[in-house]
């Protein structure tokens, strides 16, 4: 059976773990997790950098960070994972869905206007596949209303939003926060891991108190204060410093890593582009102008539920691990119990129709070729 | 310079670490996960346990199962760690300080009565050094009130506690949930590590989905729904299997550790009992009748907090690092903004005074005994 998703590993990883483990720190913000931030920082022009034990913690960070009260809407798309909705539910905000584009999973920007009230407190987009939002949209309309913009950048590492400016930045430091995942399904990897990064100024200082317990514990250690006391909310956010090790071996293959992924995404789409796209009702994957593709997930949309699903048993018998992804979190049984059912018309063809391909740096030529092969007689 | 902590290596955790790595399950709840809750569950009969990213986080799954509300009042001791407070603080809920007890930095079981309103929905012993609180006074009281018991057991394994009815229970059995920590400055450790025991078999089913980000993902693997979606609040409370395959190798060197720590706390004691103790007013540690000695601190108090302060440096001008701890978090500034101050002597007091002693499992001989004969040089 070829799988789904298979971990990689660069080959130092162990190498690494074995330095934080005999180094003797292994708690966290140790040496490893600030050459991780470092790195982060300086690659991709974010603000300050913190991992944290998972983009679920990030985003949970990022709530904290912006204050979040009983009753703040919080407006995201519904085709997303849990993640992105609880980190806000558990500092009491209402979550407003919004329905994603036509052309792609990601939310639609031009229906986020309406959702907005007096309530309105945040803008959450997700870059999809490591597809940008129009952040440009995002960000006029969150200065506008006076929102704060984080985005959900678990699946965006190393890709790009060019602007009108005609300027090219990396997803996760256009917004005022953005959390980025390293969980073993995504491009970059340590197990379980996440990261926050800290583009507006204002909110530096605060999130490393958050970070570290509600102490200020760091600025303690960089002799700014004389002891260090409880001072904000917070919780252990940090991830042991053997993760960040193991992130680190990644990282350092970080362009190795994209480059093979991305050939990978490249030869799905041109086997299928101008074939099955041709008949009646699939999709492939569309990356508006002002994005890029990250080798992140390939994925078709096919004409209907039960042609998804058709699809699905075809390429499991012949060997194929194919899977769907989110159902939409308006119709979840949570949200049921909160709020009105609105209707989320793509949202939902995308939970009923998207279909993701086996996407992994260890898909063997031979493999790929077995799955394009399997997809094509399909659809013949 | 003798640290005050060495983080300790059974010799197996790179093994373990190995494995979990090249099995490709690196994220949670795989496989070392499982071996960790059996392994806990067996040997001290806890209920369901789930290990978490830190004790702070399986503090913070409590929190959300006893369903706190804002404006709730959770009572726990002043002289504990930040995070035990925090957690409860991010649902909302108000912290009432108990004092410590005179002869223990562990709360004073007896002043909790007077601490209960009609708000209050928990009570969280913290087992200071890992020697129990009167488990059967706070039980009672929880029962009498409604309430709910959760134990800080960060510090507390492989320690117990004989009730009234002559049964001797592990520390983190007995209330209906309890939070350990497997920081590396704990007996086992992990890096950054911790656990929820689910003691209560009423939260059983909801700790799972919380723990998995509020989905019923296990339930759906176990057969036991069709599919899975969001139905409950959560975050994403699982370590990295890296993580769980470091603990489980400790984990499996438990006796020796636990032996270990307890011939040097043994040793300590044994040197300075009807010594230094004679000495106008330094105490030796105190484990009351009902508790027992994990091995995990070796403290004192001295008679002032000049005299401890002292105490430090003399120790470190013999190359020694010993250091003082919890700052009272009801003088906490974070603490001062919500509520007014009340007086806590013996919380302050333990704050003021306590100093604790370089502890860990390759503390050698040679070492202890320069640190005993310090010790005893600044009393003479």
């Amino acid at each position: 059976m070829i799988p789904f998703n298979k971990p990689y590993l660069t080959g130092k990883e162990m190498h690494y773990m074995y330095e934080a483990v005999y180094t003797g720190k292994i708690s966290g913000n140790g040496i490893f997790t600030k050459k991780c931030q470092n790195f982060l920082k300086n690659r991709f022009g974010f603000g300050k950098c913190l991992l944290t034990t998972s983009c679920t913690d990030a985003l949970e960070m990022a709530a904290i960070l912006i204050d979040l009260k009983p009753g703040d809407e919080v407006i995201m798309p519904s085709f997303t994972f849990v993640s992105t909705a609880n980190a806000f539910v558990l500092r009491g905000a209402k979550i407003i869905f919004a329905d994603s584009r036509k052309d792609h999973p990601g939310m639609d920007e031009d229906s986020l206007s309406s959702l907005i009230t007096d309530k309105t407190r945040a803008i959450v987009p997700v870059h999809y596949a490591g597809v940008a939002c129009d952040m440009d949209k995002i960000m006029e309309l969150a200065e506008k209303h006076n929102l704060y913009v984080i985005e959900d950048a678990a699946q965006a590492i190393d890709s790009y939003y060019t602007g009108k400016d005609g300027i090219k930045r990396p997803l996760g430091s256009i917004g005022h926060l953005a959390a980025f995942s390293f969980h073993e399904t995504k491009n970059i990897i340590s197990g379980e891991g996440g990261m926050l990064s800290i583009n507006d100024p204002q909110f530096e200082d605060r999130a490393e108190i958050i970070w570290e317990k509600g102490t200020n514990r760091s600025a303690f250690f960089r002799g700014e204060v004389d002891k260090y006391g409880w001072v904000d909310m917070g919780s252990s956010f940090l991830p042991s410093d053997i993760i960040a090790a193991f992130l680190y071996a990644q990282l350092e293959n970080l362009d190795d890593i994209q480059s093979k992924r991305k050939d990978i995404w490249n030869r799905y789409d041109n086997s299928f582009r101008n074939k099955i796209d041709l008949v009646g009702g699939v999709k492939l994957p569309f990356v508006p102008n002002f994005g890029t593709n990250n080798g992140h997930m390939y994925y078709l949309i096919c004409s209907s539920e039960s042609e998804r699903n058709q699809l699905i048993t075809h390429l499991k018998n012949n060997n194929i691990l194919s899977v769907f992804h989110y159902l939409s979190l308006h119709k979840s049984e949570f949200y049921f119990k909160e709020s009105k059912v609105k209707e989320l018309k793509e949202s939902d063809h995308f939970s009923d129709c998207l279909i993701r391909l086996p996407m992994f740096y260890e898909l063997s030529d031979l493999d790929q070729v077995h799955i394009i092969q399997s997809v094509l007689d399909f659809y013949k």
